[in-house]
């Protein structure tokens, strides 16, 4: 299916924009608008005359101009009567923000809206959605404000969630993290685009690397599979799966209107496709990180390089947990070599690799070249504990420098309070993987080297 | 043993002071002046006349005045003179941060020592350690500056580490979170005192609450065992054991010079003494901050609360997840009364209960005093999504409240960048427990629930 017009649409006609800035229709004209939109923009509401001094249309009819995408936010009762006047004015594609259809028992009406998108051809995002957003042709649709919500810069990761609430959460919480985005997809009811469409259209995107999906059931379990085997080792999709206990389960009828279903059978499609499944949101968004900076690597052995020793060790602890990584054991000559360089008998170098507190710089800096350059370690597990005043801030560039070779995976963990934390920025800048702590670094690395892509 | 002096001194002799802002003794001496200490301290250097304006001795001889405890930091073959020295001066707690004794097979050295000490009835902290921290008596001894690390809020979680860099990236960590710190220990290659005698006396401490501890190793098990089960159900003791793998356990050696031993052995002692484990250094900061805060629970039948479908969704799961929590079911007279007061039917009076993406604070507000009012519901799992524009930011004051009332546990879900963080912040600030995850609010109310209280 191609839903280009859902994000590269030059001209998109709002109906049911309204003055009043707790409406829905209002968040999302001026989202569209704040976001730098560079198409046309027709807000539509029988009472208006013009919006922001943009002149407005009683509906889509009265609109001369050729309109690509209507975004639909009105009660639920009068969506199908719009519904209709889009097709009669050739809109093909309508992203319907509106709740109120099964996900509250009316399946009736859900049913009714369903035929005739589906008779007249028309592709359709919701009911019930949050909205949609495509980073980098500044089409933003959602319906909730840019102050309580930050959106991320324009990168590589799209993400696909059946809930809008989650999906803002953790939207909101990747911007400040330094997330980067390409596209974010609240695709609610899936009256007629569901998961499987989006994925088949995002893994052929090209500013999609990395797929992130928040799933509760699918209507159609065979178009599901039949997809992910088709894209799964394509592009990595990474799959959270809310309601596999019963308890969660339930929850999910009253949230989208349709069980979960089986957890058994998703795990198993999971399995078999490749997916790559995370088991909590925190989990989620580290691997989506590390997927959409991290290409590919070599092999599964590991060298950790610390200034912390107890920060080794349960470096070495998660290593081992992960059941598909090896420490890596270095080669003798350049061990050797960097011994003398270093010159320092209170270092330990082994696997870990313990720079001790007074490392600097420099010290960091010969350790990761040695690393780098030695055919026998394929990743490097970089620990920084910035609370030691021999660390200047241009280790950032050091390690920026080294990422960029893509010579071999180099994630980084640093723990800590705000000065920690403008450092992290400052390595999310420049592309490196950072990590809060030692075992979700590891953890990424262990799902980068069990994804098999073809 | 009565480790007084170490956090209660109120003279304090500090040795290996220099001018150097880039040596230990200097930040040392420095952060104890600047943490607010009120006692007398006596710098000493035999080669400095005074040190920011306060008289400086050649040794811990020339002191005339009584000293309670002395910090030394000077090269390691140094030390036992000066420690002889602090022996003849009748001061008997000493906290020795020099490093390069047996962690770098240094053995001789550290036996001469600790004989020494052991005869003369000295207590040490150390050696090989980060120094100590009371935020009660603002007895800061620690050699990373104020400006890399930040100090917590005076509190009740006392964190003992055998590591100091990973307690204080911790400890920055959990000052940049809002946790409150009673005592910070790092008691490094445990010479004379052992975590042993440092859980006995914090059991005593009436400021700690809860106790951290970072644990490779211990010297003598026996005497760890017995302690334990003494202590361990009158304080939760919350452990994070590095070394549990072989690769984790080998790294040790060269960390505090001491294998970590058989970790089966150490998990069998944990549990049958009621000890909480923590599997990550993340969950030790969960758990202990929420130990920190919630006294006691009195079932496990959790009401969950929310403003978003899909987080209800996985938090059901998790505390299904949990094996130990049960969602409650609501009292059906309460449960009338809430429907109409709220008089909204697209909200979900189920469990979780969902107020929807429109929620306001007047709706979340009836809904906690439902469950709180509610004799089926033994703590509530509140979600609060800020991303949506109708929530206010009076609805700290509102969970505040009922906080304060102490009725029942009530824990804070919400995820989000900077405006989320914001209100976090508030509500730690109340003392209101708060979490990023719906998973870790669940796990740290399971381990509440498990652990059992003498």
């Amino acid at each position: 299916m191609n839903l280009d017009n859902f994000f590269k649409a030059k001209s998109i006609a709002i109906i049911g924009v309204s003055r009043n800035p707790a409406k829905i229709g209002h968040v999302i004209f001026r989202n569209l608008l704040d976001g730098g939109f560079k198409g046309k923009v027709f807000p539509v509401n029988p009472e208006l005359k013009s919006m922001f001094g943009i002149k407005a249309y009683k509906s889509v009819s009265d609109i001369k101009e050729k309109v690509e995408l209507a975004v639909i936010s009105i009660p639920a009762e009068h969506v199908l009567k719009v519904v209709r006047e889009c097709n009669e004015k050739n809109i093909k594609d309508v992203l319907i923000i509106t709740a109120g259809f099964k996900e509250v028992g009316n399946r009736v009406s859900e049913n009714e809206l369903k035929d005739y998108l589906e008779l007249h051809g028309m592709r359709c995002m919701g009911v019930n959605c949050l909205g949609i957003v495509d980073f980098h042709h500044h089409v933003d649709l959602i319906f909730l404000p840019r102050s309580r919500l930050k959106r991320p810069e324009a990168g590589n990761i799209s993400f696909v969630t059946q809930s809008g609430a989650l999906g803002s959460a953790i939207l909101d919480l990747c911007a400040v993290n330094g997330y980067k985005f390409s596209k974010f997809i609240s695709y609610g009811n899936a009256t007629i685009i569901d998961e499987s469409d989006i994925l088949e259209y995002l893994v052929k995107d090209k500013t999609t690397k990395v797929i992130c999906l928040y799933l509760e059931g699918v209507k159609n379990g065979e178009k599901f599979f039949s997809t992910l085997k088709k894209i799964a080792k394509k592009k990595p999709v990474i799959v959270m799966k809310g309601g596999i206990s019963e308890e969660g389960n339930t929850a999910t009828i009253s949230h989208t209107g349709a069980l979960a279903g089986k957890s058994e059978v998703y795990f198993g499609i999971f399995k078999q496709t490749n997916v790559v499944v995370a088991d909590s949101l925190e989990q989620m968004l580290y691997y989506a990180s590390t997927f959409s900076n991290i290409g590919k690597i070599n092999g599964n052995k590991v060298q950790i390089i610390t200034n912390g020793g107890g920060y080794g060790v349960i470096t070495a602890d998660a290593v081992s947990a992960a059941g598909n990584l090896k420490l890596a054991a270095m080669n003798e000559k350049i061990k050797t070599k960097l011994k003398n360089d270093i010159d320092n008998e209170l270092v330990s170098f082994a696997n870990p690799l313990d720079l001790i507190g007074d490392a600097d710089t420099e010290r960091y800096k010969k350790a990761i070249e040695a690393c780098i350059n030695d055919n026998n370690i394929d990743a490097i597990l970089l620990i920084i504990l910035y609370q030691t005043p021999l660390i200047t801030t241009d280790i950032i560039d050091v390690v920026g420098e080294f990422n960029r070779l893509k010579r071999k995976p180099i994630l980084v963990v640093s723990t800590g309070g705000n000065f920690t934390r403008v450092l992290k920025d400052a390595l999310n800048d420049e592309d490196v993987c950072t990590y809060e702590f030692p075992e979700h670094a590891v953890k990424a690395l262990s799902a980068i080297v069990r994804y098999k892509r073809k």
